[in-house]
């Protein structure tokens, strides 16, 4: 081990490589409540593709576990690292190499974060669209994970925004995919086949992403529902009409009145409505001019109202700014309020509801308190499970994934499966597709080194 | 081989088996003008998945080559049976199996055509934006070679309408991947990865797509510009831009003298315009309410004009369809007129004179005519090579492929690779990334019975 430690120094010079106890705790995990945390034997901070290569190299000649880092913000455990492997943290190649106006592309290293690349686009007049409720997340872990946070109901997910990739292969070998073009028909799409991979095939070492062009004028609206199948049978036709939301979020009763107390956000509902409406919607319109968004509000508000709303708020814009980063921070209301576990589910959006009722009866039927905000646009909501008991915690949570599986939908729409929904995953997913992921896996990663217990056993 | 009859026309019924001189002579390749024709040992009509997969075994066991074939309306030659080999036509699995309007996905078999798709969803007030210049390709077809189009600038491609598919292994098994959903994060994108791979991976058996409200106002503008450089360097800020068209063609003096003539359109532009224009620029727009479009009308016009257009002409809605359906089936006229291939490259749009330059140099090099139009809008170019000498086709083809990777491009944007891109594609890639396709085709395929010779020797 000790020969590991002076080769892997060679590579990214000895002051970024730190072992065993002189590595910070907050390297053994991310932001998973259920994933169990566990330091490696080495951090290693490279600086460039060519040093990763080199990391590869010396873990795969000794066979040890490697694991890749972004900014720990992850929600399942996919980049907690192995026991006696090496953790390649990304927070040394944090820079944006280009912004490309002519294209409308970025190219970026994986350890710049969103709200980096925001700010960067922003000079050009430009946005990166992919809004999560972390801004600090890393570019390299929303790759890992396919990210798709509020705006892809209208924007898509990170998989539709990544045109290119550089990526160190397990053998050390570098490979690029893709270049500053939508169109491609050259083979198949190495890129989108690393978007959602969790660190298992490639180390990607550098991003080419789709920028768009900053949008100017937006506002939110709030509409309060007598009930959440209310909210769940208005959300089809205002996620896919001529209007074009940018986010259409559903806030449940319980989280709402979270949200607002615990950032005292006076909404501006009055407390008649308040007390009867059991689901809320928010709906983000943007317009490229103030005349064309103040006839959207106007069109989505007699939408609302036809489709069963109480009534339509069109919030303040530093109401609306606070109400929204609070939706996205939702997962820190949660904690502080001791949720034992946050998942994501994904189903066609027109069967929210009846898995909303599912996850309800689950709920019931094992004595927890599940909570929910949803991507309702997208059918992607995240649950906060409140039940202490390890055992019926794991019942609760495997009927809400099968609730969402036998509805057509997926065990995670944004969060990935990491360690923390791997047995989920692994007992309800079809086995001829898991098989086939397996053989693509060992296709890439013939000895296993990257990220192993990640998706598969 | 009589064996394999038997067992065929057990898996499929009779009359749906047909072998040797008894197979039309159409199924023997597509419309590539470069691919050796081959007439299979067996077509074979499968109806159902469960036959396509009892197919495959059959080829599995007896080691026979399988090659997929939607409509033949492919360029690169994807579609050319081997000697020998087991052709599996779609024609029969052409149903329409859902137009789901809540979730705005359609469920299709994938013998199922554009023109089909898009009658079906009209029926909804629904539309699949993905507009080729053949109508009559099929959806399986479009998967294989992840289908561009004239839409791509606005809508995406092919890929970007994928939500899920069904498909037969090498092995026969039945795989299922992805939902009526836009977000996911459970593993690797199976589907994603078969769009694009050219029937060399698996058989795609039934496919989710996404579909987007109908359109109902749009026009068309034709721009005339002094030189093809003006043209291109108009084409970023129009194309990234806030009006977002929905199609942003160029077209060259030649192919729109072509066209105009072949097609007896009148344009309108006026002789002193039409003579000392050397490049023309078609810009689609379209919007949910005709006030609007008329506004977008009156900005892009202007734009154009600041843009260095010599004119803006607004066509009639007769007129514009007639151009763009030329203009979709410009093939059709290079074909006509003789052209001895007929490719498409893609470079980010910013390169496009830059390739243009550098195609011009190569033709004038050899002694060949290229002319060429371009979904401009993608940096997608369909170039017309005249010229009847092999070798020296070979040397331009050789060159403007080149010319396209130096530039940051693929060698095809929406065509494929094929068989007639094959010797092209493996000489200029990088070997790394080819070496990791074919693991990836192993994996998939370990006896490369599927559409072998295809992507690789």
């Amino acid at each position: 081990m000790a020969d590991t430690e002076v080769l892997l120094a060679d590579a990214v010079g000895a002051r970024h490589v730190l072992a065993g106890a002189e590595i910070p705790p907050e390297y053994a995990g991310d932001e998973s409540l259920a994933a169990v945390r566990q330091t490696p034997a080495y951090l290693v901070r490279p600086a460039t593709s060519a040093e990763v290569a080199d990391v590869l190299r010396i873990a795969g000649e000794a066979g040890i576990p490697v694991t890749a880092r972004g900014s720990g913000t992850g929600m399942s455990g996919g980049c907690v690292p192995r026991q006696g492997g090496i953790a390649v943290s990304f927070e040394r190649m944090n820079q944006i190499l280009e912004v490309d106006a002519v294209n409308h592309v970025a190219v970026v290293q994986p350890g710049v974060t969103l709200e980096q690349l925001d700010r960067a686009a922003a000079e050009s007049g430009l946005r990166y669209p992919v809004r999560l409720g972390e801004p600090t997340a890393s570019i390299g872990g929303t790759i890992a994970t396919n990210a798709g946070g509020m705006h892809a109901v209208r924007h898509g997910v990170t998989r539709h925004h990544v045109l290119a990739v550089e990526a160190v292969l397990a053998s050390g070998e570098i490979v690029r995919s893709g270049g500053k073009y939508v169109k491609t028909s050259t083979g198949y799409d190495l890129a989108q086949l690393l978007v959602g991979s969790e660190g298992t095939l490639a180390l990607v070492t550098e991003a080419t992403l789709r920028l768009r062009p900053r949008v100017r004028h937006s506002t939110t609206l709030l509409a309060p529902f007598a009930s959440a199948e209310d909210v769940f049978r208005a959300v089809p036709s205002l996620a896919a009409g001529d209007l074009e939301p940018a986010a259409l979020e559903y806030v449940d009763l319980l989280a709402m009145a979270a949200i607002a107390d615990d950032h005292e956000i006076g909404l501006g509902v009055p407390a008649s409505v308040r007390l009867t409406a059991l689901g809320y919607l928010l709906v983000v319109l943007e317009s490229r001019s103030a005349a064309r968004l103040q006839e959207d509000v106007e069109v989505a508000g007699e939408r609302l109202l036809g489709l069963g709303a109480v009534d339509v708020f069109v919030l303040s814009a530093a109401t609306a700014r606070r109400l929204v980063d609070a939706r996205e921070r939702a997962f820190w209301t949660a904690k502080a309020a001791g949720a034992d576990d946050v998942v994501d589910v994904v189903v066609p959006r027109g069967e929210l509801c009846g898995l909303l009722v599912a996850v309800q009866a689950a709920a019931e039927d094992t004595g927890s308190l599940v909570t929910g905000c949803g991507h309702a646009g997208d059918g992607n909501v995240h649950l906060s499970v409140f039940q202490p008991d390890p055992v019926r915690r794991d019942e609760v949570l495997r009927r809400l994934f099968r609730a969402g599986l036998e509805r057509g939908g997926a065990v995670s729409g944004e969060h990935g499966i990491g360690r923390a929904k791997k047995a989920y995953f692994l007992e309800l997913e079809n086995p001829v597709r898991v098989e086939l992921m397996r053989r693509i896996k060992h296709a890439f990663d013939p000895d296993g080194i990257l990220n192993p217990g990640v998706l598969f056993d």
